[in-house]
Order: structure tokens, then C-alpha cells, then sequence
């Protein structure tokens, strides 16, 4: 079967969070004449985010959108921190998760990608996030799809399959693309083919990158560039 | 209220599905030496689509997507003529409606409308037909919307309304652009701002175009290009 659409993790595999959301935060922090500890801040912001959408999948909350739960995050933070700001400027601020900056080679990988497969976002991240989001970095994808699409969030199953749905492809003839083992071995569970991109630096210089073994997934790559030529001389 | 962003209706308003399905059906004909009056049987299976979406619409039929609706006027207009060929030939003239070409100024003009709004197609066609559609033609994107994401064929109010929520924009930021004053005027009714363009030549030369009164729509314009100076100059 051969591969036609590649999704996309986005959050950490096509876009640097964390360093743009700490610079978000200091800017935030200069606005308001704060010190904080803002890179812990990022990381307690981006940790509060896999229990909120627990609280979503059990249904304790009804769907919530991401931009909704990062909202949720992000008040109870302040409120922690006994921060207290104007509310426009704490809806400002958490619209930083539609302004983050891809890595250094992502729009390049993606473009070449682009020529010989559908790419799509496959994102936890609202449909108006992930908009915003490629608008403003230049982001080429071919379509937009989001968890938000079928008010499952990924792991989910329904949101591997509901995205080859939309593309009116098999699961095999999909691949994922992230850098997080979890959301690919999901992916594998539903039929989709794989392919683990590393991002070492998600978590900040240091941190050591998730354990992977050796042909577990479909394809293995350093960069988009990198899987652009993977792809090109194991499928071409 | 600011106008943030641009919905577009696909077929007739951004391609000129007429003229590249007549094209399709020729080469089909000459493909199997076949006869017909092509121009006739493209505007057949147009027309057939409405009565199709509303046996969609009043439950008759279950939801079933664009592709599977002109599968079956073509499989009926097929077998009316008396046409038998494989059914992957079939499938393969049916994916015609994913390869129209846009009218000549389309993408000049969305590229135009696209750095100062966000722009989304919303058509009745499925997410693949559109994706597709826009890979090959270049149409320059901000994100994919479909009827199908609401199981909701405009001009059901569900469709402009689910295309403002994704946007996360209010239904008065949002403005649906089509050359259809039915499809403007159900947007109209659930809070949309409204843009027609003329498309005069779409059902063929020498077809009077729909009439619509001076004022009815918040702007009128003669193509993308022109809307793009209609709406700099009213909004600039």
C-alpha cells in the first residue's frame, strides 16, 4: 500500500512550545512588572494539559476546546502566582500557544514534503489555533484537521481514523508524523504507518529524548528535511 | 465589528467546475469512443446535486458526502445513456469534480485577500475533494472547511455557523463570498456578512446571470482581484 498523506503532531514536532511560550511570558512579565520563574511556568502550563484533557475524556468537562482548557491552565497558574491582570491581557496572553515559532527547518521540510504528499495537521490544537498558527509562520499545509474536528483528543482512536476519513484515504496509506513515542505507537494501534521525528530540545537544552527502539516505527528521521529524503529514497 | 475573515463557496464561485467537467467528459468519451453530448451530461449531473442533498437533507438518504452524491447521478446518468464501463473508470471520472480549474483570476485574487484575512474555503464538497482540488490548482488556503464537518449541506444555517466557530470568529466578522445570491442570502440569515462576485459565464456563455438587487449585499464585486480593492478601500 502505498503512502499518500502524512498528519502532523504539531506541538513540539513542528513548532519550538516551549521557547515560545517563555518568551511570551517575559514579554507578559515586562508589560506587568513581574519576575517569575517563567520557563518553570511554560513547563507547569504545557504539564497541566494531559490531565485537562483526562478530565474532557472521562467527562467530567463537556468538550472543551484546547484554547479552553489552556485557559483553565493558565488561571489557576496566576492564581497560584497571585497574579492579577486586566482579563483582555490574560486572553492575550493565552493566545501565545496560536503564536509559536516552527523549528528552524520546519517550513523548508514541509515544503518538500508537500510535493509529493497531502500534509496535514493532526493536532490536539483547536481548528482557529492551528489556523492562526500557519498564517503567521508560514506553515504550508495542504489542510487543517483537529481533534476539535471529532471531539476526541488524541490518543484517541477516532481522531487517527476520523483524520483518513477526511483525507478519503486508508489508515495505511496515512502516516503520522510526531515526536512523541505515545501519540505514534497510538497511531500504529489504529493502522496508520509512523514516523518518528526526534526534537531533542522540546523540553529545554539538556533533557533527555524519549526512549525509542530501534525499528519500532515505519521511519526514523532528524529533521523534516531529513525525513523529506527518508521518504524520497525508501518510497520514490 | 471588523471583518476578520473570508468564507468561500467553491464550485462556480472560486472554479469553473463547467467548463473542466465538459473537458473530463470529452477525454472519458474518447477514452472509451463514446459519443454524447458532453456539455449536456455535465449539466445534468449539476443539476442533479440539490435533489441529491436534499434527500441528504430530509433523511431520506444518510449522510453521505459530495463524492458519493455525484457517484450516483453519474451511475444513473451512465446507465440512461446506456454506458457500461469498468467501475474504476468510473470512480476515476467521478474524482473529475476534485480537478475543476479555478476561474482565471482566482488565485491572484486569494492571494491578494489572504494577507489581510483569513480565508477558508466553505463548500459543500468533502474535505478530500477540496483538499485535492486546491493542491492541484494552487489555491492558496488558510484552512479547509466542508458541509461535511457539520453533516449540515449549506444552506443550512448549522454550515455559515459552524464555519464562524472553528474561525472562533463572531458570524458578523465572518463574510461568506459566493456567486450564488441563495447561498448569500442564508449566510445573511444566520449573521454572516455577505460578498457576491459575478461569475456570468458559469452555467455556459450566453446564460443570463442570477439577478440581485443594488445594496443587497454588504459588497459586490466582478472577481477576487476586484473584491480585494472593494474591501481595502471600504475597510482599509
Amino acid at each position: 500500500m502505498a503512502l499518500r498523506a502524512l498528519a502532523f503532531d504539531v506541538f513540539g514536532t513542528v513548532v519550538d512550545w516551549r521557547s515560545s511560550i517563555i518568551g511570551e511570558l517575559e514579554m507578559f512579565g515586562e508589560r506587568h512588572g513581574l519576575a517569575e520563574d517563567w520557563p518553570a511556568f511554560a513547563d507547569a502550563w504545557r504539564a497541566g494539559y494531559p490531565a485537562a484533557m483526562d478530565r474532557v475524556r472521562t467527562g467530567e468537562l463537556p468538550w472543551l476546546k484546547i484554547d479552553d482548557l489552556h485557559r483553565l491552565i493558565l488561571d489557576e497558574l496566576l492564581d497560584r502566582a497571585g497574579i492579577v491582570v486586566p482579563d483582555d491581557d490574560v486572553a492575550e496572553l493565552n493566545r501565545a500557544w496560536h503564536r509559536l515559532d516552527p523549528w528552524p527547518e520546519a517550513v523548508e521540510g514541509l515544503t518538500l514534503l508537500k510535493r509529493s504528499f497531502t500534509i496535514t495537521t493532526l493536532s490536539n490544537g483547536n481548528v482557529s489555533l492551528l489556523t492562526n498558527m500557519a498564517k503567521r509562520a508560514g506553515l504550508p499545509w495542504d489542510c487543517v484537521i483537529s481533534a476539535e474536528l471529532f471531539r476526541h483528543y488524541k490518543p484517541d482512536r477516532e481522531a487517527y481514523l476520523g483524520c483518513a476519513e477526511l483525507l478519503d484515504v486508508a489508515p495505511g496509506e496515512l502516516a503520522l508524523v510526531a515526536a512523541h513515542p505515545s501519540d505514534l505507537r497510538a497511531a500504529r494501534d489504529a493502522g496508520l504507518m509512523t514516523a518518528y521525528v526526534a526534537r531533542p530540545l522540546e523540553r529545554g537544552p539538556g533533557r533527555r529524548p524519549p526512549r525509542v527502539e530501534d525499528g519500532e516505527f515505519d521511519y526514523t528521521a532528524d529533521d523534516f528535511v531529513d525525513l523529506a529524503r527518508t521518504l524520497a529514497s525508501r518510497i520514490g
